[in-house]
């Protein structure tokens, strides 16, 4: 039983609370921020309420953002249930028509609209897009030694189906149009970088299934709470960066060069982890400003 | 090889024709309409890209389209790829759980996506939307005698989203979102109608695999060119309306009840019957009026 | 010291207090409210910044407050230092032209401009306005029994000067103008309720220096949670409601019969119970109905 | 007897041309552009209707036209009924006081508003202009070898009348209004090109009587379809362009020189030659480009 | 000489008397008043400048005039200059095909822009209309026992161009043009209140050659400043007013009937009546009440 | 007794004088201009009067005034009346804690709403400010050899409050806030400079107690009608410039420096020289060009 002696004292806790997010809503107002949305916190039931909740009350407290998502392991799992064959090579998926055709309904028709809908149940409005929406996200064949497929990369986001729905959270899947009208699969963590970029969004966050960056992949000790561009140059160079951190960098310094400030690795395992960077003094994960 | 007199009456010709054009434009400048696109037009590919230049150019002269669409066989192929039962109960799928989940991946993560990059490619900015956008489509399991499934019927048509998208031509799937977020399929012509009246369209188009609407279903040259509601409730009691016809008449009824002024039943099977809808007084197919 | 789990811990905490704010800020978005502000809370110092804080969080996560004041404890300060005789009838002040002139300097010269500086620095830029300013408050001297010298009662709230100001809290000192120009003290509530009636604002919040209504003014353990306007003029007839209460209530009254949904009366003894109002289920003080 | 057969095919061959003019339509979507009439198109009857047909249908496919006119026949036509001397030097008319009046009235108060009323009965709003109108065109005598009277130079082309009336199609005689208030004639191809510049138009059209610029004037065939600004000159250079041309290029070239990307000469004379400007590759006449 | 004592003087009384316009600005700030100029006004050189300053300055003080103007003894001139045949019949001019022409052509050629020229000079930016601008005055032929040719009654007046022209002062000729596009002769007394009733003008004033009304035509000292609708009636039964003045209650009527709050009829002759007439309190001529 | 004649003579004299403003009046159309506003003006109560309707007047015919006050007189009347001590070094009030707050308490809450109600009375929407509205007035406690206690130097104007209030005239009251909270005592004619500086207003006016800048102090002949900067810089030089116009030249400079176009210090003790200034060639007092 609650005593209404405790429920005063809870009163005037959650007060205090909210009071000492004044300074941090005040700071953020306006702000355009990119989530790349994904791992754990994109297939954990609870964790995907929280989130749902998480980006509804940064954008009624005023910040304006975008969520963008890729989806790999649903693929996998869609594609051998139909007999495909799940291959990656150097990171990517080596992508054929018949992995295309099944990765963009998963993609676009399962993930993307689940993202929309527990949205819209929190509270926040939102609209699903894919690459072909008001030409979002324009692409070609990736180009490398090994072919992978129907595999691309950015050559230009335009931003005008995002601007038309600025009451809305635009959340983008990882599927780019080339000039054929094919699809080609491209991955998140350059998407949002390039969505942050085209929108001039001073903030990129990358969701993980990490506590952040460690400075010696095998210390778990060795967080990193921020640093700069220059230091992950360093870091990088030092070889004790995870290998599964290569490709968040990659897209962290893309961000960083096309004139984002501030990309935020943080752990998506945890749930709120994404409110508490925006609402406390020491954030959550790592920061790399630019 | 082609003279240059030849050239010269082609040109005069083409000057004519678009003369011919001008109090259509007129007449036409501003109207919201809401096309069902399916069928033939929707799985022939010259077909389909007929349809999206049409699209684009009605667009142009300054009509303010909005597509609305199904997919009906691409749900049963994939259900069939799937091992998944297909089964129709008085010409509405039963719907369980799986075959919900592939629908929406077919309907919106392949079939919307086809036709708004189609769309694009003529140079008509699209941008895709499934019921869960913007809170687009709120629907209820629909209840009758045979239990369906996952088969919805329209709650609300919430137009937020779609007036916000003022630039682009909105492309809708035919999928609803209930309040527990829920995906529920829907009857492709019955959200057209229900599109049209939300955003007060005076006309909805029906693109069909028949003529128009056939006074007796079994003599092809009793096609009616223009008819009243009352007339259709006629024809209806008379017996002769082909069985095909009955769903669509049922989603025209709906559509004159909800404010639209006239609904017209095209033949998507010829190019350009679109576009002729709008550019010759005699019209395609069989408009019926309120 | 506090240790890491600690800290952990606390942050868990924040977030969910946060996120249990988050149906409150949604129910809130947009809302006009009129705080008439007084007692305690505008004199003692801690609970003044406690309150510039709460309204600086109730504009930013969406509501939009006008503050509303009188100041009749420093104005009788000043009056006895200047050697003037301060003295009341039923209530009111007597006010003759030296009262006046002092009176207006100090609610307009330094209440209101300590109002407007604590708000600034809490972060909520805010401008201060007396009866004068965009003609905000027409007025006629009171007719009584007694003369009560240069007191008024409101005639007009022109709205306009308010909503030019919709980027800011307005700050109204309780004072009007009569057609001749000359200023005349009118009562603080009286003039919450009509400012909330003329800019149709949908609550109004009196804070007092009591718990909120009681059933019977003896009985500390009879508050009223929320109660209709037709029980309050019940309570009122079964005289057991305390005198100091009688004011408030005609105000309240006021402001329902102008259209105004709800007026809450709350203690403003205890810091941010303005802002437990807003984001608790219970709420704070007495709420009366329309 | 027209055949139903013959209809159909009749209908697809229409719906083909609009089909081909899209992508015209989508390029010259918003473009302002500036249409010299006169001649021929302006006096037939026929051509009359064709050109208020096709300026319609220019602006309700998206363009902007503003037409400007002159009326040189008319003027002399009428000066000779009102017994005035009819004189020209170097292709300038003598314009004493009497002259000047009638031209006015011949010009703005009948030349002028039989277009407008064309065109708005080929449904395109329109809205005459003379030089007094909003301080349009203001100009100085010109000066020369020879006292040509009323005869002006474009001083200043003031463009707020013509974004006022971003509605409807402005209409402009070539009549100027010097610093004393008198009026002053102004060849009709000067005034275009200055109103192309002063609205920052990209294109402006020359009706003529004339196929288009030839390369040896007493070569009919020796047509030139498109050139540059350099290649004119080079051909003034030649000495074997046709007298009656110089005027044209003279105000081709003040037109590019003040920013306009290309001036074209069409043929008047063929209806429709304004629409096929627009709508096929080949154009009509000559485009000199800048 | 002027002494600097007089100057002082002078610039003291100059300041009084912009002093005491002071209510009257404020009394008419934003006010629509549509003007029927003619007469000697319009005639006299120093009037027709007098006026011109007078329409200038009532715009920048705020208000919002619209000039309308026939030219009835300019285009008798102009007839009989051509030989046409000058006939009236009860008051309105027999009208053929050739004096259709030469009305228009002096109306709107001349008239018309010499009013909008000298608006210019005085500094305000004037656009000249005529009916057939924007589709403005849309006429039929006037019905009658006798046939006047081309003389037209209003259908409606279209105020959209009106509305375009927002920042310039409106001057309309008095012609209309009917549904075959043929021009036709319209009273200007008529346009006026037409025009005012379009434009919802509260005022609309009737400059004459005239003080004004009479309550008795024989004798000058029987001046009317001011009386109503009803009063007018009853004075027309009386025949005491004299002829010249009965088109003038025809259109004084016809406005106040459509809706215009007053109409007033000033002494033209008199320089800066019109100023007066909103300047002072006994303002100029007699002012009719709705 | 005014005989007829007498009123029509009258009448046409106003309406030559209103006529021969309206040069004057295009002239300001839309000028924003600062209003220094102190002395005689401000004491004087026909003066103050008159200063009232003639803002009211310059903001009719379309310029946009905002008012600058100090009120140093009243200040030491009140701080003599409290028994304070009165005290100036160099021409800057000695301001203690207890003169501060009731300098505030009179600038704000006395001599500010007076202002504001006479400009409300004469028929000019006003709106009274101090340095904490809006963060209008940012400054820091002045750092000289002698410490002055809370007199402040202008770090920082934010015009925002002002633009929001553009339908009312702003009244500034000359107070600051430094960045504790601290409200501190600004010369009232550096605030005019800076607010002109601030919203880029090309004039900046000085109502003074002399007849403008002598040449020399002490010979009233040697007023100087216009000059520019660097003929003020060597008049400096000169030294015969009087003690108490140091300051105002001062304010002069900073405004010039800070790119005010130019500053005129004209007589307050003559009615309405502040409408003379506007509407005579000669203007009023002395005009500085920068």
């Amino acid at each position: 039983m609650t005593s209404a002696g405790q429920t005063e004292r809870d009163s005037r806790q959650r007060a205090a609370v909210l009071q000492e997010a004044l300074p941090y809503i005040r700071k953020h107002q306006g702000t355009r921020v990119v989530i790349k949305y994904g791992g754990a916190a994109m297939t954990t039931p609870h964790l995907r309420q929280s989130f749902a909740r998480d980006v509804a009350l940064l954008r009624l407290v005023g910040l304006r953002p975008i969520v963008v998502h890729g989806g790999g392991k649903e693929v996998s799992a869609w594609s051998e249930r139909l007999g495909l064959d799940v291959r990656f090579e150097s990171g990517l998926r080596v992508t054929d028509a018949s992995t295309m055709e099944i990765a963009k309904m998963v993609l676009v028709g399962k993930v993307n609209k689940q993202i929309v809908a527990g949205l819209e149940l929190a509270g926040a409005p939102a609209v699903g897009l894919a690459g072909e929406d008001g030409g979002l996200i324009s692409a070609r064949k990736h180009e490398g030694d090994v072919d992978l497929g129907f595999v691309g990369e950015i050559e230009r986001v335009n931003p005008a189906v995002l601007e038309s729905l600025a009451d809305f959270v635009p959340v983008v899947a990882s599927v780019g149009l080339d000039s054929d009208g094919q699809s080609l699969n491209i991955n998140a963590d350059t998407v949002a970088g390039a969505v942050a970029a085209a929108v001039s969004a001073p903030r990129v966050i990358f969701m993980t299934d990490v506590a952040g960056l460690l400075a010696d992949a095998r210390d778990p000790e060795s967080l990193i709470i921020e640093c700069t561009r220059a230091d992950v140059q360093k870091l990088r160079a030092s070889g004790k960066i995870g290998d599964g951190m290569i490709p968040k960098l990659d897209a962290v310094e893309f961000a960083l060069a096309a004139g984002v400030s501030s990309a935020t690795i943080i752990d998506g395992r945890g749930p709120h982890n994404l409110l508490l960077e925006f609402f406390t003094e020491r954030g959550s994960g790592t920061m790399i400003r630019s």
